[in-house]
């Protein structure tokens, strides 16, 4: 089996109002590249949240009293902290240099995930409000331009607790379970799986972000080609890569 | 940029004493592939182990009092909760059907990383001893018998805190640096990038076992091609991808 990983190169910078999925095809035309049949379309949320519209002006934030004592226990900008506060159900760390909190769609991440790169300065954009739905409508657009069934997934780079470095994580999909539960298969001697649940949306995500890089305007979506997923073919969520947290043992 | 991911297929089951790097040339030849310069393989730990003879015979465990007692909270069998004790060097949480703690050589992970499928009943696989070490091994073979330049990826399947699923991560490398330190890069507004440190040897290790899938004996080794990494070009640990203990603050 092989996979085939097409970053869509050539695209513009994206601003508000763009239509993503119309600036994928112009774009992979461009290239003398098409969309096939079981494409999966990786999308940075940094481009999803422009194009929506979706940013916040750090210059016209004032921060609370809260904001401002995490703001020096981080050294973190005071506005930062007040939109990371924003964009929070939860603080659940706060460390020298950033914050680990619940964002209102329920992920566990660094600084709420919202990115300072790429943008104007002065600008921050947070993750997209409804991260399925942007790709749902993406997919739509896709699909209903190429007539290809497909699947998009809107991803972030984050860290993660115990190992270093950040990672390519999904935020939003659409037409694939992100999940892939195996429960009831057998390993290669006949004995049940040890490891049901492979969080495919995730390894999807990390396999795009080596050909997005982080400057990730230049190369912000990927066309990952020959990846096997009819087993997965549902309206999937996001949210069933949350683990609740009361299942959640690095939760307090 | 493209980068194709290609699964070394029809490897036979591998035993203690045979030569992994051998294998993989050999099931390459045979399906008419060979390795190029730049490529990147990536291995499943299971087979390291079992090739390197590093199996836990779990019938021959006298289970400690300390074993008995995490047993009985978790529901898991004694004698594979001595096995994770000592492949233990601190327990981190026990869960109510796993464990999480920091193992020999660093990890925290599930289980000690120990895997009880596609391996002989009775019988589990633990991480390899000296992954970095192994890693390093296979790759000086390879590299001696095709005159290429490579790189050697050592890969296990692994839960993490806070999301669901499983996902592929690097337990051991050689020939290229795990972490891409982009400190003082600009992102396409000249500004300097937010996110750093993009854990590559993970992200690689996780598109590998889009291939792999997790009955990995199937599928144990898997050619990443394409992939530019001359800017990683080091002699490498998977030390740099564990985060030291004083700077998590997910440790108590």
């Amino acid at each position: 089996m092989g996979i085939t990983l097409i970053g869509v190169e050539g695209m513009p910078l994206v601003g508000e109002g763009d239509d993503i999925a119309y600036l994928i095809i112009k774009a992979l035309n461009e290239g003398g590249e098409n969309l096939l049949d079981g494409d999966i379309i990786v999308i940075a949320e940094t481009v999803v949240s422009k194009a929506e519209g979706n940013t916040i002006d750090l210059e016209g934030i004032e921060p609370s009293p809260e904001a401002l004592d995490i703001a020096e226990r981080t050294g973190k900008d005071p506005s930062l902290v007040e939109a990371i506060l924003g964009e929070s159900s939860e603080i659940i760390r706060v460390g020298h240099d950033f914050i680990v909190s619940e964002t209102r769609h329920g992920f566990v991440c660094a600084n709420a995930g919202i990115d300072e790169s790429n943008v104007d300065d002065g600008l921050a954009t947070p993750l997209p409000r409804d991260p399925d739905g942007s790709a749902e409508r993406i997919l739509q657009t896709l699909q209903e331009a190429t007539g290809r069934e497909l699947a998009v997934i809107i991803s972030d780079t984050q860290g993660r607790p115990f190992r270093e470095g950040a990672v390519g994580v999904a935020v939003g999909v659409a037409g694939l379970s992100p999940i892939w539960d195996r429960k009831g298969e057998r390993d290669l001697y006949g004995r049940s799986l040890q490891t049901t649940r492979v969080a495919v949306a995730d390894e999807l995500a990390a396999a795009a972000s080596l050909v997005m890089g982080q400057a990730d305007e230049g190369v912000p979506a990927v066309i990952i080609r020959g990846y096997p997923w009819k087993h997965l073919r549902s309206a999937g969520s996001v949210k069933s890569l949350l683990r609740p947290r009361e299942l959640d043992v690095f939760r307090d």
